[in-house]
């Protein structure tokens, strides 16, 4: 709700305040949010917090074919429920994760979803078997419900260990976010599993499906120069296909380096000349994090 | 969601996209979002539709005293209920509104809170059975809870006449929308009473208790230039309260020409120049609603 930011000349601003609205002067706050340290550097924030959900419930649901999986997301979504949890592995990931964390995860599966419901616990048991009979509809190989907090924490468990489980079978990981509009997850999750394919390379893809966020993370060895630049090669084409789709390169984990060099064909030319114009107006001298994001 | 923004240089940057997430450079979208067209001239916005409520429960309850009113806000907001309308009416503004709208409202009070709740019919149900009990507890003269959707529909009317109501008993209505911390919310109404009384104007206040959001209404007339200059004393004394709570001097209508005075003291050194510097960078020529917000 409100961010102390100190500007490269050493100015301290604080934008925001405790008011639910405030339409007082430019959205400061909402530029510096995300702007990775290329305009001030935040050095307080005001956050709100918000009570915990009185009751939640958790299940695992499993697909032979990654297209079921995606169809129940949207099945889901469609039926106006907005679950707090709605994670996709597919089954590189599974098989990793499993391997790593033995939760007794179903190994004979292409894709599975980690599904929760929170809040009201009326609303909370509506939903959740709701969400079990669309599953179920949806052609799942196995539905689990979790039958207490304890059961749930451990199923959960299963997307916190993902990337920790895939880290662990090659010696460099690389985990992206390419981030698609909700409607567009199957074809981009097809698109992913083909590129793999088409560059011999290791992908194993998980993500949030609720906010069309995926996390292609490519099992590689930065030590081998060749495999490194079919991975480049990988990369560049499904940040092509996600911007194609009317997603974005980056869904939360910021531009950086990494992706400095795919932000332009994102934004375009005109975001990309405002953006620029912005950090020169805030930080003249260059000094904020140079090289970060765009040069 | 989404924004296509025509910038002073006639050029056409669109920013955001349908992705839930996406972090990819600069928040631009939420920089246009309220800068009152001092940086680009918005022509096209993409919005996230939500489903409607499947429930609805609609209450009136009237106070003897403004501060058993507000307690009673404090107090649902405390029992984590956020109820999607919770509008206050002062003594002044139910009287115009019922001279107006002859809706039955109890004119023998001094404060009237409209409050609906909607959502899950079971969540529903439960809120506003709590929240009828937080009116009687808080000492309620009469608490009226709709028995069906029209009646709802009619009391929430109230709210909705409140300004023409008002606008029908002077020439001249100035409404404001000082906003502050929901905490704050019953010193701000004393406040705006004492100020009313102090120049010997007429206030009617109403507004948003769930957003902090107030609307004390001036009704006057412009041709009194002695009166006028009151108004201008008074509105300066409820701005800088606002400020001095911790609240904002416009949470909802803007700043434009009539609050352009106020925002320096209430954005403070920093942020004003920050403001300039990215107006300067965006609109060079000063082409843009000039004269808006600041100069």
């Amino acid at each position: 709700m409100g961010l102390e930011v100190v500007l490269p000349s050493g100015e301290v601003l604080w934008t925001g305040n405790k008011c639910v609205k405030d339409v007082a002067g430019y959205s400061l706050k909402d530029l510096f949010i995300g702007s990775e340290g290329t305009l001030g550097v935040i050095t307080k924030v005001l956050l709100r917090l918000i009570p915990n959900p009185a009751a939640k419930k958790t299940m695992v649901a499993t697909f032979d074919a990654m297209d079921k999986a995606a169809a129940v997301v949207s099945t889901i979504i469609a039926a106006q429920i907005i679950p707090c949890t709605l994670e996709f592995l597919d089954r590189t990931t599974i098989h990793c994760v499993e391997d790593y964390a033995k939760i007794g995860l179903p190994l004979d599966c292409e894709a599975l979803l980690l599904i929760e419901t929170d809040g009201h616990p009326a609303v909370v048991a509506e939903e959740a078997a709701q969400m079990e009979r669309i599953c179920r509809a949806g052609g799942a190989l196995e539905v689990r419900v979790a039958r207490d907090d304890a059961e749930g924490a451990k199923l959960a468990s299963a997307r916190r260990s993902a990337f920790s489980a895939l880290a662990r079978v090659a010696p460099t990981t690389i985990l992206e976010d390419a981030t698609v509009p909700r409607s567009e997850l199957a074809r981009m999750i097809r698109f992913v599993e083909a590129v793999a394919k088409k560059y011999h390379l290791k992908i194993g893809t998980f993500g949030h499906m609720g906010d069309g966020n995926l996390h292609p993370t490519f099992l590689t060895d930065e030590r081998n120069h060749e495999e490194m630049r079919r991975v480049e090669g990988a990369f560049k084409e499904i940040f092509d296909e996600a911007i194609r789709l009317g997603g974005t390169i980056t869904g939360e984990h910021g531009v950086g380096l990494a992706k400095k060099s795919f932000l332009p064909k994102f934004a375009g030319d005109a975001q990309m000349r405002v953006m620029r114009e912005l950090r020169r107006a805030l930080d003249p001298q260059g000094i904020l994090n140079p090289g970060k994001m765009f040069d």
